[in-house]
């Protein structure tokens, strides 16, 4: 019998692009099924009843949520090739803490400069820049973060990297001057067809995110 | 050569019990170095730069940081006995699920319950009563999350159980009228050694939390 897999999508979400990168590596064939997210599917509340979110994998009608969580688990199942994590403990740990940095620092920078306005906004964009610099100094010299090949944290932070477009606009800054080590990097994923295939068009995000926002600030 | 584990911990930190209930469970030896949070180490500001947190764990000169990634490293390392994850994939992404809704859930929700008063505290109260639910559902009829053994969720989540005293005064309710099946589960693993000598007594922790809110409330 042949695997069913489906993935509750939204196409905006990098959380559920990092599933589809982490899909697309290991060669998954998969359904993607995109969410309405002001009006969820009955399968998405049934598969996630927690959290009510995508991305969600179902793999053979089991579901598996939290888009981390969920990379591991087709890392782990599919390991025939690509692996995502390295073999050695500590490594491993090392990989899994920076990931659960992009989640706690990333993320949330991105979304309090998204919602603040003024001097909050310019505090949080130096906060911002000062964790994209913290992650630069981990990648170093490498070609990933993964060292030689692809791995766990490119894919946690690959997807934010298609947001620095529309972080850049917000904030009147150009990461390629704060960070130009992590733009190459950026560059050298996007050449990957796991991430060019997976990756919603950059201008395309930042007329959806500019767009929510006049459309907030006109009310 | 044998191996030298040093734990950055700090008495009051649920995180750092998680680390101790896991070194335990495994039989490693370790030395505990009390940090004082308020004056904090040279050594801790060098092994976890980033988040400048406890607890570190320092294996042969290498640190690894957040707890539940550090639980993980030692269930790697320490493979010999007590596996806290399951082998299955979906089963092992159960137990992250779960013990990541602890830590998004649980221990945010005790800390609002702590910085509120009032209706919000009440609607703080509420939403952790209902978290708890869950949990409680989740663990269903099993003796613990692990089902017939200790596991990952077991190790996040009994550190906070501890806390259930100090909440309970907080908002005036008690848990085992909520949750008796979660109480249950509470009893069951302070049965266990490797719980009952790393979990600080409760009164303590109790009498350290409101005399901290006390002093605040009194400035």
């Amino acid at each position: 019998m042949s695997d069913e897999v489906i993935l509750l999508d939204f196409w905006v979400s990098p959380f559920a692009t990092r599933v589809k990168i982490a899909l697309a590596e290991k060669g998954v064939e998969y359904e993607s099924r995109e969410e309405d997210l002001s009006n969820k599917s009955p399968l998405l509340l049934k598969m996630n009843p927690v959290h009510k979110q995508v991305p969600v994998l179902i793999h053979n009608g089991k579901p598996v949520c939290e888009s981390l969580i969920i990379v591991q688990y087709i890392n782990e199942v599919w390991n025939h090739k690509s692996p995502l994590l390295p073999c050695d403990p500590h490594q491993r740990a090392q990989a899994r803490f920076w990931a659960d940095f992009v989640d706690k620092k990333i993320y949330s920078g991105g979304k309090l400069m998204w919602s603040s306005t003024g001097e909050a906004r310019e505090a949080a964009k130096n906060d911002l820049i000062g964790c994209l610099k913290l992650l630069e100094g981990e990648l170093g010299d490498k070609p990933y973060f993964g060292g030689d090949t692809f791995g766990f944290v490119d894919v946690a932070l690959i997807p934010f990297y298609n947001f620095f477009y529309t972080t850049e606009q917000l904030g009147n800054f150009r990461t390629v001057a704060e960070c130009p080590k992590l733009v190459a990097w950026g560059h050298r994923c996007m050449e990957k067809e796991c991430v060019s295939k997976s990756l919603p068009d950059h201008h395309k995000l930042s007329d959806y995110f500019l767009g929510i926002k006049k459309n907030l600030e006109a009310k």
